[in-house]
């Protein structure tokens, strides 16, 4: 084999037992009416993201709890049928929310918060979370690593201070690419730096 | 048995197997001619810590990085024979600064920062680090964890979040009380709250 080869052999096997972490900041979703009351128009891409067809809006909120702001919070796009507030419980200090952990989406009895944009303030009746850890995962990788949607796995993290979460949620989706994504206080929990590696462990 | 004895005994089987935790906030360490430039005296005891002999300080600082600062920082006391600031790596990101994961006392070519007080300011040439995730533990426990000072060990914890520590410093000594010391950045991760305990693990 010559080195591309070589290369592209080891990134197959790799793929097949390691899975790349991603450090997720504080983020809102929010509604196509909401986006409109917060900038008077829907949602422009500065960036795309690891997810397919998920982007870094180039609009920015202040989200305000009942005991501090936070300034200049990414919104993602696109937009979605409600608004939700992912923070860490770092954040949630700030605010004066104690965000519940939870899978994104899942918002039911979530407290809620005030976004301010540049048009106008939507106030959000619930929705702040503190999204699970969860790995993102193609059903190819999935079928590989012998994991199913919304099962529990152990994550075993090679990072500069090691450790292995356990309570990771999988979701496997044909629109997903494999990433399993951590919050702040997680990735500085493990000392994670771009382009570490995971792996699922029993 | 009557239910005073029982609880005595579970306490008993408790400790020999679960380790009680404890969240680190950010604070400093300052020597008696620190505190003296500081605050104009030496360090005065508001409550003791866990830890014996060691206490929270009545006197508070400010810590100034490159990039921004931190206010009311905690000093615990009784002074040492070199200043030192322990921070998350959260805290590092808003002063600008990159800490060294080190054990406490580790500060060899560590970077400094300035103390700003009522009386005076300081300037740490040298000692800001994130304290490496340890435990302390009195001789009695080591023995019988069947662990000795200095090992790395797992600690897992059983915590709202639940996670297995990797790289976890035993530090023994007569001196101490048996609790494992985490910062925020990791009590977050890993959902703590008062009075969660963790184990050891192979």
């Amino acid at each position: 084999m010559n080195n591309a080869d070589m290369e592209a052999l080891a990134r197959v096997v790799m793929g097949r037992i390691f899975i790349p972490l991603e450090a997720s900041g504080r983020h809102v979703h929010v509604t196509e009416a909401q986006a409109r009351a917060l900038f008077g128009h829907g949602l422009t891409p500065k960036r795309p993201l690891s997810q397919p067809g998920q982007f870094l809006a180039n609009e920015r909120v202040t989200v305000m709890g009942p005991k501090g702001k936070l300034d200049n919070v990414a919104v993602l796009g696109p937009e979605r049928k409600e608004g939700q507030l992912e923070l860490s419980l770092t954040d949630g200090r700030i605010l004066g929310i104690t965000p519940p952990i939870r899978p994104s989406g899942n918002v039911a009895d979530s407290p809620g918060c005030i976004l301010s944009g540049p048009q106008g303030q939507v106030a959000l009746p619930r929705g702040v979370i503190a999204a699970q850890r969860h790995i993102h995962m193609t059903p190819a990788d999935a079928a590989q690593m012998n994991v199913t949607d919304k099962q529990v796995v152990k994550l075993q993290v090679y990072t500069a201070r090691p450790l292995i979460f356990e309570d990771v949620l999988v979701r496997v989706s044909p629109d997903f690419a494999t990433f399993a994504h951590l919050d702040y206080d997680e990735a500085n929990a493990c000392g994670f730096t771009q382009g570490d590696l995971g792996r699922i462990v029993t």
